[in-house]
């Protein structure tokens, strides 16, 4: 018996297709006849696993750039791969100058400041501009006094980030365009940025010279429009039953007994629970898939487990080997969301760690 | 400069004082005359980090026994304590039997196939008898089969588990009780325990022969009702300013742009965001602790940050340097569950893997 194997139905499962991963990641490349396309790998690769989505996107892809949040996240990623360009959205701090340097990580500059920590180093950085997030960034001063003053920086990347590209006719996207076509023109020999998911999908113009997909590469929808066509659901989270019960009509399940059996009833309960990322917002209309049916979770969500009520004859051959999926090609992250009232972003980036995960990466034919 | 100085500043922190754990354990442990008392560590301490929590609480206290979820996080725990008596919750299944044994960890049987399971094994088991929340455990009817055959298993404990404990005046408690001392009663040389943390405080009759508290060992309160004296907050989170940002009237933060300053205002942006457990939930509401002030958090939270307003004179002084409290002694877990929706449960064991963990565990005087 494999480790993978005794662990399949000791905790639930995270399956991540890596192939569709890539596939997904060539449908954004695809979008833009002229830029490369990078990949947002920060936070854990939005909860599927930077130490294999990375690797995945780096050898059987052209993508050879990745962005994380922070230095922690860069050193790890450096220990995947070894040549690839790794940039860190948070910044450049003074402790920090000497990591940068040693695992050949570059800074992306958000300020002055920052930018005269790294004036001594030859090493390449990106800088952003903030063109209207109010987030990171130069400030509109900070960036006329950048571009005003000669430096020996060596920028390997301008970007800056938009605010509302899940919001395709919001002014701000045009007003962010610009803005940085402004700057770009000012800098005409450095490469540009400003695309994540969304942004792609606002047309040519917006594309410059890098694409920094995230959440698409997932399968994750940021926008209240449909998924572009191509993108692909790329995981599936598969609880086990940990025991089957027969209720009698009028027993309650559960904390607080919010749930009672209005006839004889059967349920199950699922080996996954609010500390596995299946949160109690889910425990007035959570839904699962089993034996191709859809079921509805009953009672309070637990910290370790969830009841489904499996009462229906459709159910009679039900065994504790059976899958349970919380989420996948079923349940889609769309109704995932609805129920929680999570969006798909922090659906990700919230499965719990305790998930069992399992990577799928077939050759190509 | 050591690693854990790199890292302070690059991801926000976990600071987990182990000492008030093991002063919770004590205070928890003295509500009874005569039961012993164990520890709930499953969910990875309830997010605090369990590889730090259990050995703190076995070294430093009476505690020996502990209880986990599952097989995987037991065969973890075995691994630091090397002596514990470990139980799983989840139960036994047959891919698991030669793990069990070979770790030394002991299975709560759920269910009469669970015993079948078992009944071979000369080591020691717990049989968990179900009165009335219907989740995992014995029905009634496998209640009364298992009391009136013999059998050969060698149960170190009898357990039941309350559905609603947090509600002191609900009827169902003294239900679970009077059903709990029946069977008790048949098995009367075999240890019973009834009370999770709420359930310690519902009275010496509830006690029986051992505690299991959770999550009152780390400072979180299941009931609406004010935390028992004694037991104190355990940790806090904690991050750091990215980047301070002026900001003229009229200009917006983060995605969307939903908040917009209504005077020239200064903003700071700090590293947490959702992935790391501040959900989006807290982004109409959300207070952190910095200078002794309350300071509100404003526009959207996003995946890696949030923006706080430090507009007020009072911050003129803050530097790059400061810590924020996102949680701890000021921004109380009761303030936290106020403004998110969510309990202190989810808070906890929502905790995000990116945060840096640092424990302090000073020796007794």
């Amino acid at each position: 018996m494999t480790a993978a194997d005794i662990f399949a139905n000791a905790s639930a499962s995270l399956n991540v297709d890596l192939n569709r991963i890539i596939e997904n990641y060539e449908t954004l490349a695809g979008q833009s006849k002229n830029a490369n396309c990078a990949a947002v790998v920060k936070a854990n690769a939005y909860g599927l696993g930077m130490d294999n989505v990375a690797p995945a996107l780096y050898h059987n892809t052209n993508c050879t750039t990745f962005f994380v949040a922070n230095i922690i996240e860069a050193i790890e990623l450096r220990t995947l791969l070894k040549d690839a360009v790794i940039y860190v959205f948070n910044g450049l701090f003074e402790d920090h100058i000497d990591l940068f340097v040693e695992h050949d990580i570059r800074p992306i500059l958000n300020d002055l400041a920052q930018v005269a920590l790294w004036q001594e180093q030859l090493e390449p950085c990106a800088i952003h501009f903030d063109t209207g997030i109010n987030r990171l960034g130069f400030s509109e001063h900070e960036t006329e006094q950048f571009l005003n003053t000669r430096n020996d920086l060596n920028v390997s990347l301008i970007l800056s980030h938009l605010s509302s590209s899940d919001e395709p006719e919001n002014p701000a996207n045009k007003h962010q365009l610009q803005k940085l076509q402004k700057i770009s023109n000012t800098l005409p020999n450095i490469p540009a940025s400003l695309c994540n998911s969304a942004g792609i999908f606002l047309g040519e113009e917006y594309h410059f010279d890098m694409l920094r997909p995230g959440i698409m590469l997932y399968g994750g929808n940021p926008r209240t429009l449909p998924l572009p066509g191509g993108i692909k659901n790329t995981f599936e989270i598969k609880g086990k039953i940990l025991q089957i019960r027969e209720l009698k009509t009028g027993m309650s399940v559960g904390y607080n007994g919010i749930w009672t059996a209005q006839k004889p009833s059967r349920i199950a309960h699922i080996n996954v629970g609010y500390a596995d990322g299946y949160l109690k917002l889910n425990e007035i209309n959570g839904k699962v898939f089993l034996n191709g049916e859809i079921v509805s979770v009953i009672g309070k969500v637990s910290m370790d487990m969830i009841a489904i009520d499996i009462t229906d004859r459709i159910f009679d051959k039900i065994s504790l080997k059976d899958e349970i999926e919380l989420i996948g090609s079923n349940i889609t992250l769309e109704m995932a969301s609805e129920v929680s009232t999570l969006g798909h972003y922090q659906l990700l980036t919230g499965i719990g760690h305790r998930l069992h995960k399992n990577y799928k990466l077939e050759a190509k034919a």
